[in-house]
C-alpha cells in the first residue's frame, strides 16, 4: 500500500512540537498534592564497614517523614545477573556514592539537614580502585561471599574478585598464530565514562493502597524496573505500576534501578507521595557508567592481509557490583573479534570488581571498548603491511554464515557494501591520495549483537475509524512513537493524526522488555503483527456482515471492498461503527513477538558466558576526516561519515537523525568523555569539567543509510540506536594515525595526551609532512 | 474448577477498603497544577429567546481565565436520538437552568462574580410546563424545526411538541376488549425524580496538546462521552482521552454528557486544567432526572382471571429536549404490558417535550412507571375477582417464547418460580390471612430490558503468573470491579490478589458502551472470554514449549501438565517467566463480546420504534409488607422481598447488595421521591426537601436470589441492577391498598396523599378493620 505518513516516509515527531515548545511534561516537572522530596545519603569512603547509623536526630527535625535505611526492611541481595547488590548496605559500603539511608521531607532543604544530621560508623577498609590491582593475589576483597551468590545463568566461573570469567575458543590459536606470517600485539585502555544524558534520574511514587504504588521513573525498561522491585519488596507485579512520561536521553544510562525503590521505600514509610531527582554530582558519582576497560590483542596476518588468528584477553572494571557487568562484559567478547572472519580465535574476559560505582550499559554495552582496540590495530596492520586500511577491512569483512565467538552464526550480513557506501561517501581514495599536512582520514568498522528481547502491542479501532496503539515501548527520543503510529498507518491506512500512541506504562500497555539493546525497531515486529490482527478481523468482520468468504474481500487503504461486487466498500469509520454497535463488537488487534524464538542455538564455543544467543548482529562503516594542530594536539574533526545497513529504514529522518546523534556521541567517546577518580571520588563529576562536545565541536556529519533487509525484522528493518556509536573513536583514531602517525592507544584522545605522543614540530612554522606511509605506531 | 474467590464466591470489595478509610479518589477529590474552577452561567427564564450576551465585564475581572458561550464555536446539534440539544442555546433557552455560558476562574468565588457580570439580554417566550398540554393544538412549541432535526432511527414519527411517537400492535385489541368479562379503566401518574447519587457530577480537563484532552469525569460511560464530544467538537476519538476513576453512584443519573463540553471549551481557552462540580442545586436544576409519565390503562380480563386485552397510552415528560427520552419512552412500550401473556394489546407512547430540564435515564429506563401502573391495576383487578393477587400473576405470567410488544420472544423466563420464591419467603398465604389492623402486605412483578451493547478486554499476564485486567467497565459501586477479578480467578486459578484490574479509561482499556442497561454481568462474557483466550494460549504455549500436541496438556488451578507425563507441571508463574524470556513472548488474552450477535429480529408489530432487539428481558417478584398510620397517613414499611431471577449470582454478597440497595431504592420512589416544580423552578433542588429514605425508614430486606442461567450470559448470569427497583413502588401501593383498601394512582405515595384519600378514622381510638376483601378503589 502506497502511503505518504507509512513505513519509509520522513514522517516528523508526533511529540515534536510539545518537546520544543515546552509542553512536554518530563518526571522531573511532575506535582502531586502534598508530594515530598527524597534525598540520599551516600558513602563518603571506597572501602568500609558500616558499624551503626543512627537516625533519631534526623528524624526529629521539623519537616522530615520519613527517614529510612537498611534496618528498616529486609534488604534481600538482587541482582540482574548476580545477586550482589543490595538497596542499602549489608554491613559494607563498597564505593563513594553508594547509598547508606534515605530521607523524605517537605523540600530539598529539610531533607538535606536531615541527611547532614544521620550518624554513620564507618571502620574503613582497604580499598582497590585499578581492575589489574583486583586481579592481584594480595588484592582486597570487596565480596567474601561472591562464591554463595545467586546467580541467573548457568555455569558460572567466579573467584576473588571476579565475577565472570568467560572464554571462547575456535580453531587453534596457537597454530593460528605460529602460521602467520605477522603477529601484532597491543593493549588499549578506555576510560569509564558517563552517557550525559541531559534529564537526570528522576522518581516520583504514590502509594495507591497497601503495598501498591504508581510509580513514574526516568526508565528505559519500566518492566524490567516493576519486576526487579516486585523481587526486592515481595510484592506482586500486579502490585507495581511503572510510568515512563517523556524520557531526556537514555543511551543505555536509564536502563534497569536506581531511585526507585528508595523513591518506594520513602512513599510507603511517609504516606506520601515522594520524588528524586538527582544532582548532576550524584549522576557522575551514583549511576553506571559506562566500563573501563583493559584490553589486550594479539593478531596474526598473512603478508595479504588476511586476518588468520587472534587472542584476546578483555578487563572490564565493573566497580563495586556487577549490575550488568557480566553481560556487557560478554558482549565485549563477541565484539573483539570484529566483523571479521578469523579462524583462530580465542578469547577470555573478566569482569572485575574495584571500589568504583557499578558500571552499566551504555550505549554500545561491551562493544565499542574492544572495537576500539581492534579497529585501531587493523590500520597499524595495515600500514605494516603497505595496504589500505579499507582494503584490509574488505578483505576480511564478515559474510552470511561466518560465525562470531560464540558459535552463532551471522545472517543478513552486508558489510562490504556498508564498507563501500562509507568510502564513496567519503571520496576515500581521493582523500587518501591528495593529502594536505596534519590533515588525515580513518575507517573503522563496527558490530554489535541487538535486538533481545519480548514485546507486545495492542491496536483498538476506535468507533470513528481512528486507531490508539497500546505499547509498552519507551520512546529514548529516537522517535519510536512516531514510528509505531507509522507502521500501524502502513498497515491500516490510518492517517497519522487519527492515532494515538500510549507508551510505557506497566499497568496499562503489554509487556515489552524495553528499549535496549537496539532493539526497539526491531520489536515493532509486535506493532506490525498487532495491526495485521485488526486487519484480519476488520475483513473477517466484513465478510461476516456481507455474508460472503473472507478471501473475497480486499482491504486497502483504510477501505474493505468485496472484490466481485463494486458496491460493497466501507470506509474504516462505517466498519468500526457497525461492529462496535451491533456486529461483531470491538476491534482490537493484538500482536506479540519474542525475539529469536525458537532459536536454539548451543552456545558451545564459550565457558562461563552468561548470555543466550543473540537475535542478530548489525554492522556499519564509518570514516573521519581530522585536522590536528601540531602545536596543541588539538584533533578537529573535520567530517564524519556513518554507514549503517539498517535493514530497511522505517523513517529515513528519524534513522539519519540517529546516525547523526551517534557520530557525534562516538566522537565523544573518542575525543572527550572520561571521568577521573581519585581516590574512588569523581573529580569531575559536573558538565563543566567533564567535557561533551558542544554544537561548536560538531563536524559535517554524513549519515548513509544502507538497507539490506532482515528476513525477521519488520519491513526488514534491523536495530541501529548502538552500532553507531562504535565505530567512531577508532576511525578518528585512524585518521590521527593517518595525519601525524600517531597510534593513541588510550581513550579519549586529549590534545595532551596526542601531543605528548607526537615528534616535536618546529615551533612557529609547522612543517609539511611527509607522504606516505604513516610513521611506527606508539603507545598512548 | 473450584475456586474459593471464584464464580459463585462472596468474596468483598477490592477497593473496598480504600473507599471505606477514605482512601478512594473520585474526581472532586483531584487537583492538577495551576488548575482553575469552571462554573456554568444558567438560564434564569423557562423559555425565551437570547438576544445577546456580553461577556466583556466579566472577562476584566481578575483571576478571570476563560469565559466561553455560543459565539465561541461551532455550536452543532446533537443528541443520542435525535439532534436537538446544543452546549450553549442557539438563540433560545428552553428550561430554567440551561446553560447559557461558562467561565473558568482561579477559585470558585471569582468564577461565580464573573457569572454575575455576563450580560445576557433574553426576550420570554410562553412556556409550558405540563406534556398534556404541550399537546394541546395551540400550546407553545419548543422546538419549531423539530422536523428538520437529524435522528438516528428509522421511520421517526414527530409533531408539534412530541418528538418520538411509537405504537405497538398485537393482536386485535378491540376484538380483545369487547371479548373480556370485564374492563378496568386507570390513569397513572408519576413524578419526575432525581436519582440523588451522592457524589455530585464532577469533571476536570487537562488540554495535553493542540485539541488532546484526558478528561476525568464521573460518567457510566466513558466511551460514549469521548464520541460525543468529538462529534460535538469535530476531534478524532483518539485525540481524547476520557477516564473514570472512582464513581459515587449512577443510576442512570451519569449517563451521557453533561458538564464535559464545558470544561474542555474552557480548558481550552484558558490553557490550564479546569474543573468543574456541580452544586446540589444544579443536579435538582441541570442533570438528567427520571422522566415524568401520565398513563391510561384499560385492561380487559376473563373472570377467571385471564388477562385477554390491554390499550395503554403513555405520556413520558422529556423536558425541554429529547436526550435519551425516545429510549425511555419506548422502553416504557415494552413495559407497560407487563411480564405476562396478553393476546391482544396495543400501547402508543409519547414522548413529550416541557419547558423543564431534559429527563434522562434512571435506574429502570421507562419500566418502573408503566410498571406502576400495571402492576396495582393487577392488585384492583384481583380485588374486584376475588382472587389472590399472587394467582393473578401466577395465571398470567409470561413464560418462555412469549413476545413482548415488539414482537421479540422471550428466553429464559423463570416468572412463577421467581413469584413462588417470592410469596415463599414472604410467608405470603399467612401474612394475607393472618391480618393486623392497617397493615398490609402486597406483591408485584417487574420486567426490565437488559444488556445492549459491546464491550471488550484484555488479560494481560504478568511474568510472574499475576494478572492485569484492563476493562472499559465502570464500577458505579456495584462491585463489578471485584467480579472481574473473580472470573480471571476462576478461569485462571489465579488468587484475587494477585489480579490488578484497570477499568474505565478509553485510551488504555479497550471499548466497552458502558454500566447502563444492567448489562455489566452479561457483557463479563468479554472478560470471561478474554481470560479463557489466555488460557488457551497458556496451554499452546506449554505444548509449544514441551513440543507436544495441545490436547494432551491440562490446565487447572493454575498449572499447565502434560496428561500422561507426571512430570511436565509448570505453575503459572514459571510458564509466564519462560514465555516472557525467551518463548512465545508477552501471554495475553483478549475476548470481545456484542450483545444480541447475530440477532436480526424485525421488530415488525411497532412503529416508529427507536430501539432495536434487546438481548435479553430480566424479571423479579417482590413482595412489600406496610403499616400505615390512619392518623397520619404515614406508611411504614416493614418488609421488602426481593425475589429475582439473576441466571447466576456471579458473587451473591454483590447480589444481595444490589437487591437491598434497589428494595431501598424503589421504596424511595413509592413513597418519598419527587422533584416539585414551579414555573419550571425545581423548588425542593436538596436534600433536605427532596426526601430520600434515611437508615431510619430502611424496613427489613430480604433478598431472594434466583438462579435461572441464560444461555447467552457469563456462567449463566443476567442482568439484574435496574429490575430491582421496578416493582417495588407497586408492591407497596398494593400492600397500603391492601391495609387500609386505598389504591394511591400517583407517586410518589405522600402520608398527606393518602390520609386525603383515607375514610376517617374514629380519632384516638384505631378500630379494628374488618377482614375480608379491600374497600373499593379510589384515584390518587
Amino acid at each position: 500500500m502506497a502511503n505518504a505518513q507509512g513505513i519509509g516516509s520522513s514522517v516528523g515527531r508526533l511529540e515534536g512540537l510539545d518537546k520544543v515548545t515546552g509542553k512536554a511534561i518530563y518526571v522531573g516537572d511532575m506535582h502531586l498534592p502534598g508530594m515530598l522530596v527524597g534525598k540520599l545519603l551516600r558513602s563518603p569512603l571506597p572501602h568500609a564497614r558500616v558499624l551503626s547509623i543512627d537516625t533519631r536526630q534526623a528524624k526529629k527535625l521539623a519537616g522530615v517523614k520519613a527517614v529510612v535505611h537498611a534496618d528498616g526492611f529486609q534488604n534481600p541481595l538482587y541482582g540482574p545477573a548476580l545477586k550482589d547488590a543490595s538497596i542499602f548496605p549489608r554491613g559494607r559500603v563498597r564505593y563513594v556514592g553508594e547509598p547508606v539511608a534515605a530521607v523524605a521531607a517537605v523540600d530539598a532543604d529539610v531533607a538535606c539537614e536531615a541527611l547532614s544530621l544521620i550518624q554513620v560508623e564507618y571502620e574503613p577498609l582497604e580499598p582497590v580502585f585499578d581492575p589489574l590491582l583486583a586481579l592481584a593475589p594480595d588484592a582486597p576483597i570487596l565480596h567474601p561471599d561472591l562464591s554463595d551468590y545467586e546467580t541467573v545463568y548457568r555455569n558460572p566461573i567466579r573467584y576473588g574478585n571476579v565475577p565472570l570469567w568467560t572464554r571462547g575458543t575456535q580453531g587453534d590459536i596457537a597454530e593460528g598464530l605460529a602460521r602467520a606470517d605477522r603477529v601484532f600485539e597491543h593493549t588499549v585502555t578506555t576510560p569509564t565514562t558517563h552517557a550525559g544524558h541531559i534529564e537526570p534520574h528522576a522518581t516520583l511514587v504514590q502509594i495507591i493502597s497497601g503495598n501498591r504504588a504508581a510509580i513514574w521513573t526516568t526508565t528505559q525498561q519500566p518492566f524490567i524496573v516493576r519486576s526487579t522491585l516486585a523481587e526486592i519488596f515481595s510484592v506482586g507485579l500486579n502490585d507495581l505500576q511503572v510510568v515512563v512520561p517523556n524520557l531526556g536521553g537514555g543511551f543505555g544510562g536509564k536502563e534497569y534501578l536506581l531511585l526507585e525503590p528508595y523513591c518506594y521505600l520513602l512513599a510507603l514509610e511517609a504516606g506520601l507521595p515522594v520524588k528524586m531527582v538527582m544532582t548532576r554530582e550524584e549522576e557522575f558519582q551514583g549511576s553506571c557508567p559506562r566500563h573501563a576497560t583493559h584490553i589486550e590483542l594479539t593478531t596474526g596476518v598473512m603478508n595479504d592481509g588476511r586476518l588468520v588468528a587472534r587472542k584476546a584477553r578483555l578487563i572490564y572494571d565493573t566497580g563495586a557490583y556487577t549490575g550488568q557487568g557480566p553481560f556487557v562484559t560478554a558482549c565485549g567478547l563477541m565484539a573483539v573479534f570484529g566483523p571479521y572472519r578469523i579462524e583462530h580465535r580465542e578469547g577470555e574476559a573478566l569482569c572485575v570488581y574495584t571500589n568504583k560505582p557499578n558500571s552499566g550499559s551504555y550505549r554500545g554495552y561491551g562493544f565499542p571498548q574492544p572495537t576500539f582496540a581492534s579497529e585501531t590495530q587493523l590500520d597499524l596492520i595495515a600500514a605494516e603491511l603497505g595496504m589500505d586500511p579499507l582494503e584490509l577491512r574488505l578483505r576480511n569483512a564478515a559474510q552470511d554464515g561466518d560465525t562470531v565467538i560464540t558459535g552463532q552464526r551471522l545472517q543478513s550480513v552486508a558489510l562490504q557494501h556498508t564498507l563501500r557506501q562509507a568510502a564513496k561517501h567519503a571520496a576515500w581514495q581521493q582523500k587518501r591520495t591528495d593529502r594536505q599536512p596534519y590533515r588525515g582520514i580513518g575507517i573503522a568498522c563496527g558490530i554489535k549483537a541487538a535486538g533481545m528481547g519480548a514485546s507486545a502491542a495492542f491496536v483498538k479501532i476506535n468507533e470513528d475509524g481512528s486507531a490508539t496503539i497500546l505499547s509498552g515501548t519507551v520512546d529514548l527520543g529516537t522517535g519510536s512513537t512516531t514510528v509505531l503510529a507509522q507502521i500501524v498507518s502502513q498497515e491500516l491506512g490510518i492517517p497519522l493524526e487519527q492515532i494515538d500512541v500510549c507508551t510505557a506504562d506497566t499497568r496499562t500497555t503489554p509487556f515489552d522488555v524495553g528499549s535496549i539493546a537496539s532493539r526497539v525497531a526491531y520489536g515493532m515486529n509486535a506493532v506490525m503483527r498487532a495491526a495485521q490482527d485488526a486487519r484480519h478481523k476488520l475483513v473477517q468482520l466484513a465478510a461476516d456482515y456481507w455474508m460472503c468468504d473472507a478471501e473475497s474481500i480486499a482491504f486497502d487503504s483504510g477501505h474493505v471492498r468485496q472484490m466481485d461486487n463494486p458496491e460493497r466498500v466501507l470506509n474504516l469509520s462505517e466498519i468500526a461503527a457497525i461492529s462496535h454497535r451491533a456486529h461483531g463488537g470491538p476491534i482490537i488487534g493484538i500482536g506479540s513477538f519474542v525475539a529469536g524464538e525458537g532459536q536454539s542455538i548451543q552456545l558451545d564455543s564459550v565457558e562461563g558466558f552468561p548470555l543466550p544467543a543473540i537475535p542478530h548482529f548489525v554492522f556499519g562503516a564509518q570514516v573521519a576526516e581530522v585536522e590536528v594542530d601540531p602545536e596543541t594536539g588539538h584533533v578537529r574533526v573535520l567530517r564524519l561519515i556513518g554507514a549503517h545497513d539498517v535493514g530497511k529504514a522505517l523513517n529515513p529522518l528519524n534513522v539519519r537523525g540517529q546516525i547523526e546523534g551517534g557520530l557525534v556521541m562516538g566522537m565523544s567517546a573518542g575525543l572527550f568523555e572520561e571521568m577521573v577518580f581519585v581516590d574512588g571520588v569523581v573529580i569531575n563529576a559536573n558538565l563543566v569539567d567533564f567535557k561533551m562536545p558542544t554544537a561548536m565541536d560538531v563536524p559535517e556529519l554524513v549519515p548513509v543509510i544502507v538497507e539490506h533487509g532482515h528476513p525477521d525484522g519488520p519491513y526488514g528493518a534491523k536495530g541501529l540506536g548502538e552500532v553507531v556509536v562504535v565505530p567512531t573513536p577508532a576511525a578518528i583514531a585512524n585518521a590521527v594515525f593517518d595525519a601525524v602517525g600517531v597510534m593513541v592507544h588510550s581513550l579519549p584522545i586529549t590534545a595532551e595526551k596526542l601531543l605528548s605522543l607526537m615528534p616535536p614540530s618546529p615551533p612557529l612554522s609547522p612543517s609539511r609532512r611527509e607522504s606516505g606511509k604513516p610513521r611506527a605506531a606508539s603507545r598512548g
